[in-house]
């Protein structure tokens, strides 16, 4: 496809996979807002942080999946998707990359982890305004009214407005009932962590193995934070950026490394 | 094991497996240093980035690799090996994580897909100091002299001063001989990207498939940055954060968004 100059391209993809109710939301809503080009998983692809293909082959499918809204499963990993759909589908940059709407939380420490995260980040990268959405309910089966409602106040201002320059979003959206959402606050990330506990179980050959469980320890107690705002019925925006660097530190760093 | 508090407790893994020669020169080093424990995946895990396994169980099998030391072999990514590592093999944190010597570079861009530097950054977020090990050279026959000085160089003043909270380091080593070697540089991360091409070929069934390739482009004309450095024969020093959050954004996403 050619990218068209006075109806905005809008990329959709997530880590769910392209089945997934919380992508079929995005796609109704930003069919609203310009021409939707949709590559996404083939299959359920959480945690896959920002993986990418490098020793497998990718494959890239033409799907009918969302009416008339141009749409490609792939074999890869969210990442793989939106480097495939700039290289080999859009063959340019879209004007926006929407990843999601994620089934659970990417706030704090998860976007580390997500998969929904690393696809909108890739974007970024690739200098495309982008946008993860994750619901703080992991039911495919959820009531996806107050997603949307996020998902359309948030939306055409960033198309409209564009995004600071090496930033993405990643907005997470609290299991409240509408009626008790308060808007949408800009956040920071908070300080948490998982605590892991592997469950270990005994196979059938007498052969240990485990299973990747936890608890999720919030140790912030600050009210700028995305946690804080979730617990307390707004929908968290956080600007990411994918410059590591901990610029602060360079200095002490100087001092312990003398170099 | 228990951890030792006289003597330090030293945690290797890598992403390009355990059987790789840049993950034994890092183990020949640190039992110079401390009580070595090794858990590393069994297979070469590269570009696997933050990637958990949260849909299958996982593997962990004690193996004889590296003389007297104690050491596993995992089925998951470089994160899960941490993740196992400190719940299951140390019951505890080591006082080090080392990770490498990756069999690549993982400079600017590369930290975000890299798992040698995921599986150190899930040490930081456990409240570890670690180090991320890269080496510029992909031949595993390579000559390991110029990373093992690098090692040497930079460990013994990380185990005996620490590092800044929430800061992990991201080290590379150019490909040089050592006599050109020029020393450390502490740096920040270049502002560079990859720009893909995936080849796209045919199977013998007659379908389409694509395989991930690109042109690494460096943007950055800095030469405070972990390129220039590389470039000049030093190795880099990049601390590393896993705040992801734009802190500087913040204004200007509140004019954006209004809240």
């Amino acid at each position: 496809m050619a990218v068209n100059k006075g109806k905005p391209t809008i990329l959709v993809t997530n880590d769910d996979g392209i089945t997934s109710p919380g992508i079929r939301t995005l796609v109704e809503e930003m069919r609203k807002l310009g021409t939707v080009v949709v590559v996404a998983p083939d299959s359920p692809q959480s945690g896959m942080g920002h993986a990418i293909t490098i020793d497998q082959p990718l494959r890239l499918e033409h799907v009918q999946m969302f009416d008339d809204v141009e749409s490609y499963q792939c074999t890869g990993t969210p990442v793989d998707c939106v480097k495939l759909a700039v290289d080999k589908i859009i063959k340019g940059k879209p004007h926006l990359c929407v990843s999601g709407i994620n089934h659970g939380s990417n706030s704090s420490i998860n976007v580390i982890y997500s998969g929904t995260m690393s696809a909108a980040m890739e974007a970024a990268i690739e200098g495309i305004d982008a946008i993860g959405f994750s619901f703080l309910n992991y039911s495919f089966e959820a009531d996806m009214t107050l997603p949307r409602r996020v998902v359309r106040e948030l939306t055409p201002e960033v198309l409209k407005k564009g995004l600071p320059k090496y930033t993405l979003l990643n907005v997470n959206i609290p299991d409240f009932r509408e009626a008790e959402y308060k808007g949408i606050r800009v956040c920071r990330q908070a300080v948490a962590k998982w605590e892991e506990e592997f469950t270990e179980r005994i196979d059938p050959r007498g052969k240990k193995y485990y299973w990747l469980t936890g608890n999720f320890v919030n140790k912030d107690a600050g009210d700028d934070t995305d946690e804080w705002a979730l617990a307390n019925g707004f929908a968290s925006v956080v600007p990411v950026q994918f410059d590591l660097t901990a610029h602060h530190a360079i200095p002490h760093l100087h001092k312990i490394i003398g170099s």
